[in-house]
């Protein structure tokens, strides 16, 4: 009779119990089967942005939105990363001839007002192909600022690039003069961050540099902070294993307004070919700007001579002809000042 | 020795569930135990602003913040509230004599590159003393855009005023002009949304005009939308049973540039005390701006003539010298164009 008795509390007992967390294992599994994981999900800044992916598909409302190999989720195993992929060939934006999936930011700015955006990511693939002696062969650009107006060009480009025969490639960004005058004169000055700068290229189509000490592999991890206050840029670039590197850079004042400042390095390639202009004294000042996040492939088949599949996307994606950009972390915001980092 | 297996078998189980069920509950208590509700919880853009309290309180970090008995959250038995509540006489800031508990856009802007800023909210208390000819009596501001350089003028004030023993107030909007020279003569011109606009006062410090038809009472509910694109302000104000009401004036081209454009209101009040100026012809174009958003109290003893108990807070809110807004809604961001509304 007592071993009964115990039987029955303890069957009621676990009856209650199991009631109560049938409810609460409901409840899990409502959100486990919530069938898809967008974007906005991982990094929800997305609603102050809008896309171009290289299939042409555009959107500007990309809460909950997705574009199957294009734009969407994938988890490594430990964390969820947004991806950016766009093959060497496919639709372009009106002002260039390079491929794109690439978010672009609704809100504009001017130097002065200024704005920051941060990113914390890893590239996943360059393009394979392409002349060695073309700059901007295997590399793909992962965030710029982008003027609106005037020659609409680009104070800012981070690229990463890496020669096909490496381990290691570079992470370098690049100044755009805003020209003075006619802008077939313009050009890009380049620095690198670990690795090469933009100017560094093969002897040949099919000749590589020597693999670059302190770069960034595939699928390593890294993050830059673009904050431009009053006026002046401030670079930050940090990756665990690498020297934390920081630029400043006025957008106010031009350091190359005479033909006198411009830089062994442009003289050496640009003005080579005819590229010769110099900047407005005020460089972007008062120039409306925004910021642009994502993976900007600079493989194509006209200038970096890179393998297109005749524009079949599944035949590029199949053989190398593509860049893929994965980020975890990404902000855009209002500018801060950097005496308070 | 069966019924032995049993109980052990049983005893197992429920030790299992009841363990597994424990690991939840603790969760579950975790979140519910949180103890406060915090504005940027109602509220999510919160990391888009500082704040200055009536009592002098700032802070550039909103998220997790509150500030009791000027930022805080309160629930009217059915919706979260953000509360921002400042007395007569409290701390103000550089350049003015009337306190605020308000927040200021860390992001800045020009009129050509535009923002929008929304709120949702309803008015709970406008000081109940004051000097009925000062237009400003009993009035508090609950939406600016407001410059960064120049004169620091505001290009938009948005009013809520209730004179005294009426049931329902106005709410209306003023436009300051970007003086030409010299800003002593300054002057708002004010447009009436529901009910009057600024320049209706009392013909005495205590009478009062008549009460405003279609005005709106403190708690009730409307909303405002601010979307400056490319240099146009475009304002929309709604409220259930009153007409949804727009208005559009640009920020880059003055109507007050020359003395025969002056409107009758500004003639008939600010120019009868020597605040005669005009507007310079490109009004705000190129110049730095943000928004602002709360309640901006507009009484203070010196010129409304307003009650402050020698500046005591706690006797000013138990006294109705006070003012207090509530937000439920609101966002801020940037510009979109007036077409896709």
């Amino acid at each position: 009779m007592k071993t009964k008795t115990i039987i029955t509390v303890v069957l009621v007992g676990l009856i209650l119990v199991v009631a109560s967390c049938k409810e609460k294992t409901k409840q899990v599994q409502k959100e486990v089967t919530k069938a898809i994981i967008y974007p906005s999900d991982v990094i929800p800044f997305m609603d102050e942005w809008k896309i171009l992916c290289g299939d042409g598909t555009k959107s500007d409302s990309l809460v909950n939105f997705s574009k199957e190999n294009f734009f969407y989720v994938e988890n490594d195993g430990e964390t969820d990363w947004v991806v950016y992929k766009t093959p060497n060939s496919g639709v372009t934006s009106r002002t260039s001839s390079n491929t794109r999936t690439e978010l672009g930011q609704k809100a504009h700015w001017i130097p002065e007002t200024g704005g920051k955006l941060t990113g914390t990511l890893k590239v996943m693939h360059v393009s394979t192909t392409g002349d060695a002696k073309v700059s901007s062969s295997y590399s793909t650009v992962i965030g710029q600022i982008h003027s609106d107006e005037g020659h609409e060009n680009e104070p800012l480009k981070i690229f990463y690039k890496k020669f096909p025969d490496h381990e290691k490639g570079s992470v370098f960004w690049n100044y755009e003069i805003n020209t003075a005058g006619d802008n077939s004169g313009r050009w890009d000055f380049s620095t690198a961050v670990w690795g090469y700068d933009f100017s560094n290229v093969g002897t040949s189509a099919t000749s590589y540099p020597k693999e670059p000490e302190d770069g960034i592999a595939l699928g390593e991890e890294f993050s830059y902070e673009v904050n431009v206050f009053e006026g002046m840029m401030y670079l930050t670039f940090k990756s665990k294993g690498h020297e934390t590197v920081r630029f400043e850079k006025s957008l106010l004042k031009s350091d190359f307004s005479k033909k006198a400042d411009v830089p062994e390095q442009i003289l050496n390639t640009y003005y080579l070919r005819g590229r010769d202009g110099v900047e407005r004294d005020t460089a972007y000042a008062g120039e409306v700007q925004y910021f642009k996040q994502g993976c900007y492939n600079q493989a194509n088949r006209k200038s970096t001579k890179s393998e297109t599949y005749g524009g079949d996307i599944a035949k590029q994606y199949a053989n190398g002809s593509f860049a893929e950009v994965w980020f975890k972390e990404a902000t855009v915001g209002a500018a801060t000042s950097p005496n308070n980092d």
